[in-house]
C-alpha cells in the first residue's frame, strides 16, 4: 500500500510518500510545492496542480493530511484554510481517500511524544524509513503524517491497551506511558 | 461576456451566471450548491465538483468571488476557508480569471450603499436583472457579485470623479454621495 502524506500550507506545501508492506515502511518520494509570488487564484492553483501531479506521479492508495489549527492571526487562519481546501481537492480529485491527523496524533505516532520538536520528528522519519540523512522539515512533517496513517491502527490499539502483541512496526512491543511510547 | 459571480460558503455555495452585452445585463441562471453532511474532504469535493459543473453548463468567460471575512468562531473562519479554496480551485481549473471583491464593494455597486441589508440585494438584483421574482438570498449574493464584476470600472470612474459620462449601464449618470449612488 502506498501513503501520500500532506503537510498544508499556503507557501509550502510538503508531501511525503511511503510504501508499507507488512509491516515494513519504505520511502518512496518526499518533497516541497511552493506557491510562488502571484495572486491567491494563482498559488492556490499551483498547490492543486502540485498535490496533483505527486498523486499522478506516484500512484497512492490513500492519503493523509494534518489538521491545522487556528492561528493567532484570523487572517493567516484564513489563508491557511484555503491553501489546505486546494490541496485536499487535488487529493479527492485523485479519488483517493483522505485521513486527517491532529499534529498531537501524528508527534504521538512517529516520536512517541505529541510534544516533539521539528528535529526530533525529522530524525525520527529518517531512522523509521532508513534515509541517509536528515529530511528538510516540511517533507519531514509529511512523511510522518504518512507514517502515522500507516501505524494508525497500532497506534490507537497501544493507546487503548497498553502493548500490542499483533504490532510488527517500528512500534512493536511498545507502550504508552505518561502520553510517551516506551519500549 | 458572460460573468459567473460566486458566494462562498462551506454548507450553501452560491452561484449567479449573468451577460453583460454593451452596456446591458442578461441573468442566465442561478442557484446553490449544498455540500451536504459528509466528512469535509467529501463536503469540499461537492463544492469543486458543483462549481465546475456550473462552469461546463454556462461557459463563464470570467468569474468574481466574494472575499469572505475572518469570523468570531476562529475554527469557523478555517473551514469557510477551505471551502472558499475548493470553489477558487474549480474555476481555476476551468482556466478561469478570478476576480475578489469584498462585501462592502459588492453592496457598494449594486445597491449603492456599503452597508445595504440581504432584503436591499436581492431587490436590487431583481431590478437591474429585470427578474419577475426574488432571486433567494445565496443565489442574490452571487448575482451581486457578477454585477459588480460587470460595473467594476464603471463603479471605480463614479467613486473617484463623480459622474462618469461614459457609463451607460443602471449606473449611468449617477454619482456617490455619502457612500450612496444618487441620481
Amino acid at each position: 500500500m502506498i501513503i501520500l502524506g500532506i503537510d498544508p500550507g499556503l507557501r509550502t506545501t510538503g508531501f511525503g510518500v511511503i510504501q508499507k508492506h507488512g509491516s515494513k515502511l519504505r520511502y518512496i518520494a518526499s518533497g516541497t510545492i511552493k506557491s510562488g509570488e502571484g495572486d491567491l487564484p494563482t498559488r492556490l492553483k499551483v498547490i492543486l496542480d502540485g498535490v496533483g501531479e505527486v498523486a499522478r506521479t506516484y500512484g497512492p492508495d490513500c492519503a493523509a493530511i494534518e489538521q491545522v489549527f487556528v492561528n493567532v492571526n484570523p487572517q493567516s487562519t484564513l489563508l491557511l484554510g484555503q491553501a489546505r481546501g486546494a490541496a485536499i481537492c487535488a487529493l479527492v480529485s485523485a479519488e483517493l481517500s483522505v485521513a486527517e491527523y491532529s499534529p498531537t496524533q501524528i508527534k504521538q505516532a512517529v516520536v512517541g511524544t505529541g510534544r516533539a520538536v521539528k528535529a526530533q520528528m525529522q530524525d525520527m522519519v529518517a531512522r523509521l524509513l532508513q534515509l541517509p540523512g536528515l529530511p528538510g522539515t516540511d517533507a519531514a512533517d509529511a512523511l510522518g503524517i504518512a507514517i502515522c496513517h500507516a501505524h494508525s491502527r497500532e497506534t490507537l490499539t497501544l493507546i487503548a491497551g497498553g502493548t500490542n502483541p499483533a504490532a510488527t512496526g517500528p512500534l512493536a512491543g511498545m507502550r504508552v506511558r505518561r502520553g510517551r511510547l516506551v519500549g
